[in-house]
């Protein structure tokens, strides 16, 4: 035993030990050279869950993925190289969606750097502004000192991940050779931690805007005929409680971003509205609707037709309410930014309007409110009976799942249409389903791997995706395979890429189908036989239902293949916004009729 | 047609039309929404060919393949957010292999950066010190002065990525809605030119050290008996000649690097020494082998052994040619290091030399040489006789190959083993034979989208790659399918990373297999079916030979896998290498014997 490799042992132990004492339980390995010292130490700690993935990028988004559904931090390990530069596009879009991502890379000492070396990069800083935090660590020593900075070093990246806005943290290791830990000794674990059952503790804290400021907002919104309350993409367990009752006692509708968390589960759904983005296309519907106030929460809705709204309405009061001390306002029509969290906000602002209860007197906002949500039922009714006579139509395959999804599945949604077309065809249910996606920087890369890291913890799991997004990230399933993981995937296979329908250059057929429709012609059911799954390419809905409903009895990886007509998809959901825009019309006027 | 969509149509053809006079002829898009103006005005240009890849990771790899081929830059284009995170790894190669990449990302302009806008991250300087240039273009317009800083950007850009020591630039394009640019006028891409054939030509220029120096530096060489050039990765056409001419005017072996080009051509081969990978390992022999000099071209050799050899011996007094005015030296003992260009070099002392003629008189170094040329002959026997005799051998892939490859074949080598089996393996040959890799940051990743690359503008071409590797890139494979490339690749399948078995921690038994050995499990014959390419395991030698020398009439793409024992592989290696060191020893005794 040299005592460089008992100073390296002791040291990376130190560092994951306390990285497991700060509530890190798993870590996402790429195999490698550089990172052996941390690879063989964690796969050692007895509380520390080792995940093989041998494709940095998706062994990153797995990590993501598993952090997203577990809403704590996961490690990740790699060699130094290209390997770090795969972490990029998770990173990105751990920075982007607020995800505790502790990002581990090995790398050559200082002696080998910048030398022609091989597999030595520039990994200082390698990840800019895409990390909270970068720290280039100090080489392993053993002495008190280095071992409480070792230690200090760990918890502070955990805390850093995720204190407001959460998101990833870059520790770069340089190792020295030999890079084999001397794993034996059985109290590597305690060392540095001089008898603490914890090194040291970071307390999780929360934004909150002065008293007197909530109470002035109260008062002011209590004058307010005609509120709306928006909810974006958010995942705060408790949130949709409280914001319904805000909704509630202002008498404002909620708008519910299928990833607000707020369509689903048991409780009073009355005001929350789902399905906004059919009826906010229509110019008069939308003119009738138009608020005085509007208090948005998380980030800004998928809807397309809810960002128009606002733009279009500049005369609207925004009050935005964001917990992680962004700014996210892609409107820029912002009248008030508060940096409160969502949760906390909402109890407090409750707490307050229940004591000047009787201030919001007689019926003036019912109107309003009935407007919402006539228009909200109405246009559910059609987009679900509508959307189950189209055939090939994507949106059904939408409604099949909202409407066979096991109670407590998870419904993760690939970005591009199927993200869309959840917003339209995924109403209010009574079921508990947490429906996720990568809606950081909406990439089509890294779901499949996403949606895998989720699995681990979230079952049953349904994947939705377009065939460009599942192409992507086909490397991902490899995790399916090697760690035995459940989950169905739902392929919506249009060939190619079917959002660029709905776009202008749509109008220019030369050379479209080469830049944006991209059919890839891939017969998917080869690949997912090479990962050990089961292959389905169903031609009756009825198929897909039933899949859906035994997803829960799942074992191992069952891709279903729903084929569908992408030069038709665009037609066929305009059809239906118009006819439930044209069937709202006439139902205002029939009420109105009621009401003379 | 709207002002804007004017400006935006002229400008952006202004940029592409100034990078296609500046001699880029391609470009590989990946389709996207914000990208939509440089992808369907590229696509209307005549001279630029527009190479469709899906997965940007792969396309950036693949433009990477086809910027070495072609010895010429290569333009990539991506749309905002992830997109141009998957650009990173390809990034990162180009930079550390000196490869010139222009990457173009679209971006969203000012206004819809930091707000929660969808797909929008920060792209500024987003590849950091992994480009030599980063540049925030203006938002398009169609002023004079506009269109002649776009066209000087793109000149700029052009000269930038080929200026030593070449590499990537990066390009971030804001551009707000409506993207459809206007492609019917014809005259849209002389805007901005001025009349000119092209608005501003960058010379090339070379490093190249003062004429005193050169003198200073050819008598010293001439007075030094034991002298040893070593050639590591270098591609320049016309280097082999020079340097081999060098060496024979200073009677000093060439040690050749497979990619050193050396290995292969037709020209005087007595001084090349390929088998040096072997015979350095034996402490013996070695030590019989030092130099008092050693001038070094190119990049490090991929042989450890050569890294040991010179840091065995500090005493070396170790000249460093390096035309990219890097400073590659991980011995971390070059006593000179000259910025010069290789040929140049060479050229010159070659002149100076020879008008010296007759200053080297006798034969006081023709031991030395005798030592080195025996002891490689030898070397190389038993190398190519004993790997034809072990049975799974991952050598004998090598052997195969070399001995079947057809005349102006291009062997593309994973990183891992095969670059180091092609190293021990892969002798001399006649034949003009190119070899490639990715030897930058010697990652796994991008090695099938980078030999296919490669394949656009070289054919015959066979890709050797390990099963991780090969994994690592598989949605690369679409690009054979959707551009109809015609490729062999060879997979040396012993499931899984089998370089590992090479080092340490290949004594600790314990989780060897997970962290490791991480054997796939996967049949690689389904995912191949799927992109159209045709499968064959292979059982016998034989049929290795032979679909290597039918690799020039394959049509589309072809795969061949070897299964090989990882177990055991490293055994064979050291045995093989035991039997050429013994034999090496017997010979010189017996050559010493003879000289008696």
């Amino acid at each position: 035993m040299t005592s460089a490799s008992k100073a390296l042992s002791v040291y990376v132990a130190a560092f994951l030990d306390e990285l497991v004492r700060s509530n890190v339980k798993n870590i996402v390995v790429s195999p490698g050279s550089r990172s052996t010292p941390i690879a063989m130490v964690a796969a050692e700690h007895p509380d520390l869950h080792v995940w093989l993935n041998v494709d940095e990028r998706s062994a990153a988004f797995f990590a993501l993925g598993m952090a997203k559904a577990r809403r704590e931090p996961v490690a990740i390990v790699c060699t130094s190289g290209t390997a770090v530069a795969n972490y990029m596009p998770a990173v990105v879009e751990a920075k982007e969606s607020q995800v505790p991502l502790i990002v581990l890379t090995a790398d050559r000492p200082h002696e080998l750097r910048d030398i022609g070396a091989p597999q030595a990069i520039d990994q200082l800083n390698f990840f800019g502004k895409q990390v909270k935090w970068f720290v280039e660590m100090a080489i392993p020593e053993e002495s008190p000192e280095i071992l409480r900075y070792v230690r200090t070093v760990a918890a502070r990246a955990v805390s850093t991940s995720l204190s407001g806005p959460s998101g990833p943290v870059h520790l770069n290791f340089p190792f020295r050779e030999p890079l084999v830990p001397i794993i034996e000794d059985e109290h590597i674990w305690e060392s540095g931690l001089d008898h603490r059952t914890q090194f040291v503790k970071a307390a999780e804290s929360k934004l909150m805007m002065k008293d007197e400021e909530l109470e002035l907002l109260a008062s002011g919104l209590t004058r307010i005929e005609r509120g709306l309350i928006i909810c974006g993409p958010l995942d705060r367990p408790g949130f949709a409680e409280e914001v319904v009752a805000l909704g509630d006692k202002l008498s404002f509708p909620v708008i519910a971003d299928p990833l607000s968390q707020l369509r689903s589960g048991v409780y009073n759904k009355k005001l929350v509205i789902d399905s906004y983005d059919a009826f906010l296309r229509d110019e008069y519907i939308s003119q009738e609707l138009v608020p005085e106030v509007v208090i948005r929460f998380g980030a800004m809705p998928v809807s397309k037709a809810v960002l128009l709204f606002l733009k279009k309405n500049p005369q609207i009061k925004q009050i935005i309410i964001d917990g992680e001390g962004l700014w996210r306002d892609p409107t820029l029509l912002a009248s008030e930014v508060i940096h409160a969290d969502p949760v906390l906000f909402c109890r407090l602002l409750n707490k307050i309007l229940l004591e000047n209860k009787g201030r919001k007197t007689g019926e003036p906002t019912s109107n309003w409110l009935e407007s919402w949500i006539r228009a909200d039922r109405v246009a559910g009714e059609v987009l679900q009976h509508f959307g189950n006579e189209e055939q090939e139509f994507e949106g059904q395959v939408v409604l099949r799942i909202a409407e066979n999804l096991p109670d407590n599945a998870t419904l993760f949604v690939g970005n591009s249409m199927p993200i869309r077309d959840v917003d339209s065809f995924f109403l209010n249910t009574e079921r508990n389903i947490r429906i996720m996606a990568n809606r950081g920087a909406n990439g089509i890369d890294g779901t499949i791997s996403a949606a895998l890291g989720a699995s681990t913890v979230a079952e049953p799991l349904i994947l939705l995706v377009g065939d460009l997004t599942f192409y992507h990230d086909l490397n991902g399933l490899l995790a399916a395979k090697l760690h035995k993981l459940n989950a169905t995937i739902v392929i919506v296979n249009n060939e190619g890429g079917g959002i660029f329908s709905f776009l202008p250059q749509s109008e220019h057929p030369k050379n479209f189908e080469l830049l944006f429709g991209t059919p890839l012609g891939l017969d998917y059911s080869y690949v997912v036989k090479m990962y050990g799954g089961e292959f389905k390419r169903i031609d009756d809905w009825n198929e897909l239902s039933a899949a859906i409903k035994n997803s829960k009895d799942v074992e191992g990886l069952n891709v279903i293949e729903v084929r569908t007509d992408r030069s038709l998809n665009a037609e066929k959901h305009r059809k239906i916004w118009r006819i439930a825009n044209e069937t709202i019309k006439a139902n205002w006027e029939q009420g109105e009729g009621d009401a003379h």
